[in-house]
């Protein structure tokens, strides 16, 4: 099968990574996977929400679309007075991911928001935010300890994200809008550095899918998101 | 490792399934998986959303606590003027899954909306939802075949949903809440008669997990599965 | 005239009240009035709103159908974004009503709850749920002093309630939704066990009524009430 | 008992009603009893409301209470979100009571929508509403008939309201706030000008109140309520 | 150009202000120019928004139409769930506007709320809104003094607003509604006692204007604020 | 005086403007002025709101700060359930400076929805939402004469916008944020290409301005715009 960009079946999209996209938050970048384009910004408040141990810290996210990130223009979630469902589903997801690689009694106190806002939208939206996400949410630490507010990251380990789909039965790794629109299987997997999985979530939209294909996924998964976490690792200079 | 009921690390707590426990909706049910007690109903309308193309039919799903179904009580939705993220993303899930299993050309120009109401919650509600759902779905098509308003039903297929999770590095089926509560991996897995994937979540809560894990756990809820199959059978009478 | 299930023009609907019907709720009944069921929780916090005196308790309820509970689907509150006017009336009577039967001196400090949701409404849901709310609250008022959270039950009367209505010119008992969708005048009271009035509303739905009537009418409520008192004690074993 | 004005036990407050005070509304008046104060004021649009049947008209009301009406300054509904749930209730009694009142055929393809707005509020705003907004209704009921859009006025009968309650063991007509905040037992009774019941709402806010009291209350509000229709009459011309 | 009402073009309305029309708040006056009805309450609470520094005083404005303030019926903002826009614009204006006047460290710890509900709208209710909004602001600050909370009112300028805009390429001062509605200019200018502009807003509604246009309506404006300045000063009795 | 980064009284700061910066919307620019960056994206539908006339076209506008924009994280509007009021205010600017410049029945059928999203703000976001929308505007409407839904383009001038204020008594051009906090007097001016104003608002945030001083502001936005302007023709090639 040969995909429309001329890609293989197992090459991620293009990864151009901006850091410090925007002056004012303590962590921020521009992650362009191809033609998505997501803004990450992580924001340092000193205080936690009630459900947080006293002495620890938290992290959670945010996810959001512009309103013309889309083929479409949709209207505004305030327009509608709702978050989209959507959104909630992929912030939730963002930020269990984020908060996984995390020490939370390092980050004592401070709770760090990181906020996904996608400027353009070509597929692979939530995987690119925690790939992005990650990477300001360690740019925001580090200008903890330089403020002398933490004595060292509360990052423990590289947290990236990628999908991987069935479209006309070949398993495809890194969907782009226009495979991903007509894939019969969708599977996002958030892996850190061991490979190990953070997240996994694997919907059959046009059929069923065996444990094998699943497992095909899975190893596709893995090997994009061993590349992610080397240009991670370049972009962070190779420490947190 | 001893489960606190006396469990076997692969066994399906005690499940009750009764029909029709509510009068007006075309198909409904009260499923118990333990003290997981989940009231779901199939309602049908004559007509579909726009986004659902002429002559097709659509099926979609809403989830709610009701506010003393756990330990402490939760204010309702509506005070909050918010629909709670986790419901939002439980019936999206419960939707799809759903939705995965009907020919929508055959149920054309009806909608089925399955309501989920959690009357008492013990781990388990949203794999509860997506198999007692089934049960509902099911009822309200036969009674469109009855009534003449669809030739045959349009289900296509058995769906049943289970979960399954680490506690203390030991993989167990079917997770009560005082083992969900600490557990540091859980997985979920909706399922066909066939043992093929329709939907799969898994969560490193506490700690990632290796593929090798993922797979344990995917067999576990493939065990479990097939055990809702064949009490999905004979509630139905062998036939949807 | 003769009633559609047979009943004399003063005979109540066959009452079943299960005690303990979900095991989180400091106290739970469902309440079974014929086809009418109401699931009624109430909870208890160790706190009070701000408009409560230093040292005194307060008791609130709260209302809402299941999006099925009827002849037709209705849509969720939180959907619609707002609280359907109805259930904010129904539940002012039904706080009103417990209120009036509770010591808030000796409730001290606690805020009781009582969560009424109707599973499935034939008529009467409104009264159904002031009789099964009282003994929700009698049953978690009980749990606080067996604690030893309260010296003795804050409870100072029953209360039950209960409609009547004119149906064709004739003054009937408890209607069923068939004829009080018909009712020309519907009448709902709610009473202590001395048979005094706490709530009274009446109204003319299809015409004015007399004096007379209004009285004929209320009397007809103090039979079904004292009834339904009767229950009550049978249920709670003659004790607060 | 002697009330805190000097009025008899069962004398009215000083009633002034200013017909058209606003000159954009087909009717509309400015009700005072004694210190409350509520703008009324009927609109009419040229559709119904899906649920009324083709060729009917339909009588709906709003009740809002500015927000510096009373002693407190209360927020406003929008700044909450919510309508308050006392409106809610006020606002459907408002609503059912003109209703009753006239011949929806006669209105076919009108609604008139009744808004209640207090300026002041001293006791008695929801009654004051219905006495006043009567007055409105007529009012743009005749433009309807002198633009011709309606052949003759679908006003059946006339409709007042009062409120009568028990201060001090004492049964009294009228309650003013001092009076009502801290009656016993407070109980509203709109009338047609037969001295029929519309509507009757009574709440034993400190105490339970006999058969006996209620009767005294329901003939208390009935002469209150023929004085009001003298009002009516004067202030309409003796005709609807 | 001839006005309609016979107006000269500089001219404004007849104003009539009434001081005190509702008895509770602490300040409040019914403002009428032309047909335009707004009536300003300032109600004073004991307590500031956060942002407020320690020690000093605040005060804000909210601004409403009643539904039937205008030729058509608007649906309340809490049936839509949000602030009217163009309400959220006006009621900026008024309190900025307001707040310039006063001195916040004598005002210390109280917030004065001053809300401009529109009973009647026939042009020029934003300005209404501060001249009106300012009397019932001096009146409450006087019962503040009066009280002894206050040393001395803490109002440092008289406020007020007109507005002005070309019809038919004519500058006139004070727009009415059917003025207002065929503007090509429209432009709103609040000043203080020596003329010096507080606010400005200027709009080409049909056209752009030039700046000679933009002077001459500052001028028009600048003489009607003067008549108002006197009309505001006899009604406060010559101080504030 | 001296300003912060050195520029004279009446200079611009760099303005940048990258055209199509998103590929979906059919004309995109980020304008950026000195350190505020705002994405504009104009969406075209073929439909217009009910209050248009049969055949004409709607120009709209919508504005939001992203939650990092600014120094401190702001909530969305979205979780707060409100449109912020600033947002509101600035949104219905925008709108009507750019529905100023289009022939509606040339546009005929077409709405244009203009989302300015602030990515970063230091200032001046809401003159240069109306600056880079305009460009914005122009690709989109060009797009439209493309593809033919257009004869030609419906723009009938430029709109530029700047503000200016008073800082230490000193009048200056288009404020950065470190001098916007603490101007005494804050003036925006959008101007067409004859240097005519659209819309003007001033504000004295400190203190009241004379007639003069409002002039020197007036003719400082003059000289910018002038520049704007150029910039604007460069960008577009010299035609709409």
């Amino acid at each position: 099968m040969t995909r429309q960009d001329g890609r293989a079946f197992d090459q991620l999209r293009p990864i151009k990574i901006t850091t410090d996209f925007v002056k004012f938050a303590e962590g921020s970048c521009l992650i362009e996977c191809g033609d998505t384009k997501v803004l990450c910004c992580a924001s340092v408040e000193e205080r936690t929400p009630p459900h947080v141990a006293e002495g620890e810290g938290w992290v959670t996210a945010e996810y959001s679309m512009l309103p013309r990130a889309n083929r479409e223009r949709s209207k505004r979630d305030v327009s509608k007075l709702k978050l989209s469902p959507r959104s909630a589903e992929i912030q939730r997801l963002v930020g269990r991911s984020l908060r996984a690689a995390v020490d939370m009694t390092k980050l004592g106190g401070h709770t760090v928001t990181i906020d996904c806002d996608v400027l353009q939208g070509d597929g692979g939206t939530r995987t690119a935010s925690v790939t992005g996400g990650f990477i300001a949410l360690c740019l925001a630490c580090r200008k903890l300890v330089e403020r002398g507010d933490l004595a060292s990251s509360p990052v423990r380990h590289y947290v990236t994200g990628v999908s991987a789909g069935i479209v006309d039965d070949a398993a495809l790794l890194d969907l782009q809008y226009s495979e991903d629109s007509r894939a019969q299987v969708d599977l996002n997997c958030i892996m850190n550095e061991l490979g190990e999985i953070i997240e996994l979530q694997g919907t059959g939209e046009g059929r069923a899918f065996s444990l094998t294909e699943q497992q095909e996924l899975v190893r596709l998964c893995a090997k994009g998101n061993k590349e992610l976490l080397n240009i991670q690792k370049q972009v962070l200079g190779g420490k947190f």
